[in-house]
């Protein structure tokens, strides 16, 4: 077959595109390291895993999210994630791999998820709706149509996935939303943060009107 | 709000099902570690990536898919997989994680995609379709609509990933179709393989009717 790559036409109209720009804008994504829960159950502070960044940051940037916030209360984990964005953003890294480096732009710090909420008020002189991920199924969450529709609203929306065994009750408790779980080909519920992150933006921005 | 977990009502008829059902079973992921190019762009056989297996078994398993190969002419690297499956599937990973161990089952070895296609064949008595993947446009290529179609034939599909910087050009001009990249909401076309694998998986199989 051929394989000479080629141009790929657009086919949206200006309008299609406006309201998926606006939504992208309205999007911000956290990644939560406390409060989560461990294997007991128990409420702990995770260690920032290294490719959850990487990855996680190359899907904000393909999806034009406005920004990814690594949020963790320690310090040590506060400064590796400084040291790694900067060797990417202004270091060896990004001179090696420009497209590494648009990525790690994206991302944010942050000790606590009112910090986050406090940037994105400063940033937007608007309240962000926050809106958290689990793999099991609430009554009355958010389906991801639903989730596309306020998107559109001129009012930020702030998606936090967690890590370890998953976002503490409390912190859920909290949220204006729980997004409904990503329901695959079968019951199994187990996606890495890292895909589950990736199939979600899809849903929310990816080009739906060719899938 | 309200946050108890329950069950999510079933939406699709027996019908979908089916259909559902059938496509994934016709589908085989192979990730392939030879022939890749490297960052000039020449040939070369990557190094197995741990994250890769656990994330893209997690996610096979997620949308019911047959089999996830691991391709690798590298005695080392197809020791270094073994030792790792059966840690999860046999070992002390599947006792504390029987989640993973699931996922972990849907593995395979082989050390060239020759070796997959046969396999196949054995095990459906059909020769499988070949379809590759690539972040770049060509011209002719598969679109999702037309994957989600043939996966409903009675014949395997065998989707191709590649490592490093993406699947050689002689690999990926003797396959039957190239799948058409994933587009976000910009041109930004670097996702990692873990997150093009999650999203393409959930744009062939997941549950469309509720997105």
């Amino acid at each position: 077959m051929n394989i000479s790559a080629d141009t790929v036409p657009d086919k949206h109209d200006a309008k299609d595109m406006g309201l998926k720009s606006a939504s992208s804008r309205n999007l911000y994504l956290a990644l939560i390291h406390y409060p989560v829960v461990n294997k007991k159950g128990e409420t702990i502070a995770s260690a920032v895993t290294n490719l959850d960044l990487h990855d996680i940051a190359r899907a904000a940037r393909t999806y034009a999210v406005s920004s990814f916030y690594v949020v963790t209360p320690l310090e040590d984990q506060q400064l590796l994630v400084k040291k790694l964005i900067l060797h990417w953003t202004e270091g060896g890294g990004g001179r090696y791999n420009p497209a590494r480096r648009d990525a790690l732009e994206t991302v944010r710090i942050a000790d606590s998820i009112e910090k986050v909420q406090a940037d994105i008020r400063k940033e937007r002189k608007k309240e962000p709706r926050m809106i958290v991920t689990s793999a099991k199924a609430y009554s009355g969450s958010l389906s991801f149509p639903a989730f596309r529709r306020i998107l559109q609203d001129d009012r930020p929306c702030l998606l936090v996935f967690g890590t370890a065994w998953g976002i503490s009750s409390d912190f859920i408790s909290a949220a204006d939303h729980i997004l409904e779980p990503v329901k695959g080909n079968s019951d199994y519920n187990h996606l890495s943060v890292r895909s589950a992150v990736s199939v979600i933006l899809d849903r929310l921005l990816g080009d739906r009107e060719i899938v």
